[in-house]
């Protein structure tokens, strides 16, 4: 396993993290003053400052990025379709643009929940064959674009409202069946908060380092107990979660790149941008 | 595909379901009042009346039982152990003493969860190593009882302090390996609340029917947004799960047994016992 005890170096915090606290510039401006070269950001704090200065403090702050949040949201019905798949290519250019490893794809729930306005619908099982379908497409984009696509499964409390593929076998059996050729232009991001209580989590994570599919790994914890299904997640240290162990599955399966610190937390929303960053760079020392 | 549009012969109420408007006595003559001819009782709500009172009561109503609730809760440190394996054959005493067709097995989470006073870990993998083994120490005493254990895994948001088993896949292996001959005295509980979002439900039904395990089936609905993890579950129809479709693939499967509405809901708990029991009949006539 690599030693994390010294400067933050793999350390990656995701904009939603401190997303109540701050602003994209004042993200970038707080990671940078506590040595975390990092940063996942969300589409809508590009929007808020606007893709040019993003770009500029990003730069000027030496900051990398770990991805992009998020495209994804595939289920829709027809009248949506087209504002779904342009929706998708605008996240895809926003990334390449900001030089983005890759694009956190979200596969969205039932179309009325994914996409609002679409007609409401029970079949759980058309909804993921349209979101099959929605990657298939955006990946003929995203090749053009040289931005390789990263499948997060989501919870299975999220199926839905926000995503139905929940379980890493099923992003791996869609990256499997869109990309054979293992381009590193299809993966998956693997989530400890979605994926730490599945049976399979240590032989999909074997399986996805064997596929070449792990292109972002993402941290917090899971609280007991946990009392908002959205915004309780805890932060690494605090929870139930075995990180240690999971990272050196996917650490074992050959997997070198950050460690991304996503928490949506009311809690933590509520503690001052420092004390936050400050936290996450301890426990990214101790505990992950 | 049975019909279920006339008398609700093959309805039975969950015990839960309105254990906040009256005790067992009560729960059986509404029962009985609106025509529904089967029950699954807690054990504290036998304990609260007593056992030969539920007995008689019972029999008064002439009312059936489709399981009776629950068993398990297996992981615990070795200074809980013997509470955990005593509690255990209690409960299969009583659910034989009632008549019950099985005992629901519900298998626990992290032991500092399941049996509380036991020493924290965070090792689900370890947990689930220890659910096995109670299951197949219970096994054998289920066994000289004559009362079959049916495995319910639940939701994967409960991982942590109530199951280590969430997927029928799970139950279904651990079922193979402790009873590789499908005695008949080891199986699974199909809930719909707790399988739907699975993208390997119908596989898993499709086996469970050709492995002879289905030994229950149990109905309500999961409802977007869920604002509970625990107390707001649907009333059938309610929500996004679609009942007809599991109902046809678990009967497919050879199922012909009862279907028991088992929702845990604060706002159904606040309604009249009839109101719930009167719209349970209309819902098992109409959706289920």
């Amino acid at each position: 396993m690599r030693d994390l005890s010294g400067e933050p170096a793999l350390l990656s915090i995701n904009g939603a993290t401190i997303r109540k606290q701050a602003d994209l510039l004042g993200i970038i401006e707080g990671c940078a003053r506590h040595g975390i070269a990092d940063i996942s950001p969300w589409r809508d704090q590009i929007d808020a400052v606007g893709l040019k200065s993003a770009q500029q403090a990003i730069k000027d702050a030496g900051l990398k990025l770990s991805g992009f949040c998020r495209g994804g949201l595939f289920p829709a019905d027809s009248a949506h379709r087209n504002e779904m798949r342009d929706d998708n290519r605008r996240y895809v250019d926003a990334a390449a643009a900001l030089g983005a490893p890759c694009l956190i794809v979200v596969a969205g729930g039932l179309p009325q929940y994914a996409r609002p306005g679409s007609a409401p619908s029970k079949d759980i099982v058309a909804a993921r064959a349209q979101i099959e379908d929605g990657i298939a497409e955006l990946l003929a984009y995203a090749r053009t674009a040289r931005l390789p696509l990263a499948i997060e499964p989501l919870h299975p409390m999220y199926c839905a409202d926000r995503a139905a593929v929940n379980t890493l076998a099923h992003a791996l059996d869609i990256a499997a069946r869109l990309d054979p050729q293992q381009s590193g232009m299809l993966g998956v991001a693997v989530d400890v908060y979605h994926t730490w209580w599945d049976p399979d989590l240590y032989a999909g994570i074997a399986r996805a380092g064997r596929e070449k599919r792990i292109l972002a790994y993402h941290v917090c914890d899971w609280l007991v107990p946990t009392t908002d299904m959205l915004n309780d997640r805890g932060m690494m240290g605090d929870g139930v979660i075995e990180l240690r162990r999971i990272r050196a599955a996917v650490e074992d399966a050959g997997y070198s790149g950050l460690i991304e610190a996503e928490i949506f937390s009311d809690r933590w929303w509520a503690e001052p941008l420092d004390t936050v960053l400050a936290t996450c760079v301890e426990r990214y020392r101790t505990v992950v």
